[in-house]
């Protein structure tokens, strides 16, 4: 019997219990997709959107739910969890909807990117585009009336999250979008199209495009806590780093993968000779590039003051980053 | 002697000083341009949009000043004039913020609503429209980074505005510009082209486009000071009544005025097929709807419980809207 079943009889080492990123996320999607559905609906009487017209609310909808990997409200609730010692029903109520809120952003800046005059582009996460569903004017107002409804969303009147974290929230939120943000980003990205850059102007350009809201994604989930001033700055460096990461695999995904497998098209930025990181350092240094940040997100992590257990997923999440097939 | 000058020598009966509307404005205008100037600016280190690259700067404010009437802004510090009884640096330092928000808000929308996809219109107060000037897709962001941009200004880091007025300020203001507000009623509007509205709906929707950014505008000003329950709801009043009027005699005045007076293309709506005051009710019925709703603006503050004094610049403005010119 034992020489045929012989690892059954002999102790083995145990290794620590690998997290489960997979499960931690499931159960954080579950909530932040029935949060989406609940508070982009015009069908609440007294809710958000109540009053505002079917057709319009129809194609915020499109462009929310069913869709994305929803890195940011993963980020926002990660960041919560790390900094967060109890189980507090206050702090979980302003993470929430900080998470739904940035990726009304994301979500609104995507439809904009995608529109005729930006990026021109038919086909996000596998669909139509909502200007190619919707009408052109529908997608721009769709859009302006997201980004609206992001701020709408941190600030409750039912008294579930306090003022000076609904005042702060707005303000990271805002900045993270703005001029000096996100939209400054895509101005440089658009002024970029067939222009060499170097690669500090590359990095400036992401840091604002998408860094800028990755990073106001930790810090906002740290915000709703309340974080030690050396763990906030921690969570900053861990957020600049995967955001950085995260475009970086962006453009090597760009040129390594097929259309199906990114839901979008693929090899657009070199059709469109965008710089991306892949032509400019060339593809393995871009994944050996990807890589580093990955260590740099890890070692901000290990100065933050918090435990392994508490920054887990964070930790997990950085690794999703940067080593994603999609 | 007494022959030659004798009106010197008799007493007259003297009126009630007039209240100077033209001081009064011309003096917060001044304000709100200083402001404004020196928020929308990438040149100030450490200011809002720094590290904003400079065409999409300078496309935000090519969008802002040197123009416009500025009746948000008025009726932003008019109410906070109305409602603060001590002249507070505090109180004004957020009414100025709340001033500039709205319309950074408003700018954005003419930014959004002259886009070839939206009114396709090419000459905004007397100047080339943004996306005319700087491309369709430089306007799309510059309207995206606008709007963000309100929410940061009312979200300042230095102490200078409470955290709960700047949460108050945000909440109204994201209800005000979205779905169910301003971007809503342009929805509409841009479903209505061509096809029949009653009265209750086009009053619906101007409702959302005009009104609740205007309404807004009001309570602003007021919850920038400590507006007792009953003060708050008699300018909400006075804030809907005079957001109506405003659009009813918009669509007089695209059929009265012309172009240079306006500012920009007039009998636009009539060329358009679009539904207006004018067109349903007749002009002489609209004139006379305008009237009616500057009584009930003025009926509102008269049961607001402030005196004819605090009230005087809301009372005055009201008047200015349905008595204007353009």
């Amino acid at each position: 019997m034992s020489g045929m079943v012989p690892n059954m009889a002999i102790p083995v080492h145990v290794a620590p219990a690998v997290f489960d990123l997979d499960g931690w996320a499931g159960e954080r999607l579950a909530q932040v997709e029935r949060a989406l559905d609940r508070w982009v609906t015009a069908d609440v009487p007294q809710g958000l959107n109540h009053g505002a017209p079917a057709e319009l609310v129809a194609a915020m909808r499109y462009a929310v739910l069913d869709g994305g990997k929803r890195l940011r409200p993963l980020l926002v609730l990660a960041a919560h969890e790390a900094v967060c010692e109890e189980d507090c029903d206050t702090c979980l109520s302003a993470a929430l909807r900080a998470a739904c809120a940035v990726e009304l952003i994301h979500a609104y800046s995507l439809v904009h990117d995608d529109m005729p005059c930006m990026d021109n582009d038919v086909l996000r996460r596998g669909k139509p585009t909502v200007h190619v569903q919707f009408g052109e004017a529908s997608a721009l107002l769709a859009g302006d009336a997201l980004q609206a409804l992001a701020f709408e969303l941190l600030t409750p009147q039912d008294g579930s999250v306090a003022p000076t974290v609904q005042a702060n929230l707005c303000g990271l939120l805002a900045r993270a979008a703005g001029s000096a943000g996100m939209a400054g980003g895509q101005a440089i990205d658009l002024a970029s199209v067939g222009s060499p850059l170097t690669e500090s102007q590359l990095r400036e350009m992401h840091e604002l495009k998408t860094g800028a809201l990755l990073q106001a994604s930790v810090v906002m989930g740290a915000y709703c806590g309340a974080p030690e001033p050396d763990t906030l700055q921690a969570l900053q460096a861990y957020g600049a780093a995967i955001g950085l990461a995260f475009q970086v695999v962006d453009d090597i995904l760009d040129v390594t993968a097929d259309s199906t497998t990114l839901g979008k098209t693929a090899g657009k930025d070199a059709d469109n000779h965008k710089p991306t990181y892949v032509s400019l350092m060339g593809l393995q240094a871009s994944q050996a590039y990807a890589q580093q940040l990955l260590t740099q997100a890890r070692l901000a992590l290990d100065g933050s003051g918090l435990s392994q257990t508490q920054t887990r997923a964070l930790r997990a999440l950085a690794d999703m980053v940067v080593n994603r097939a999609h």
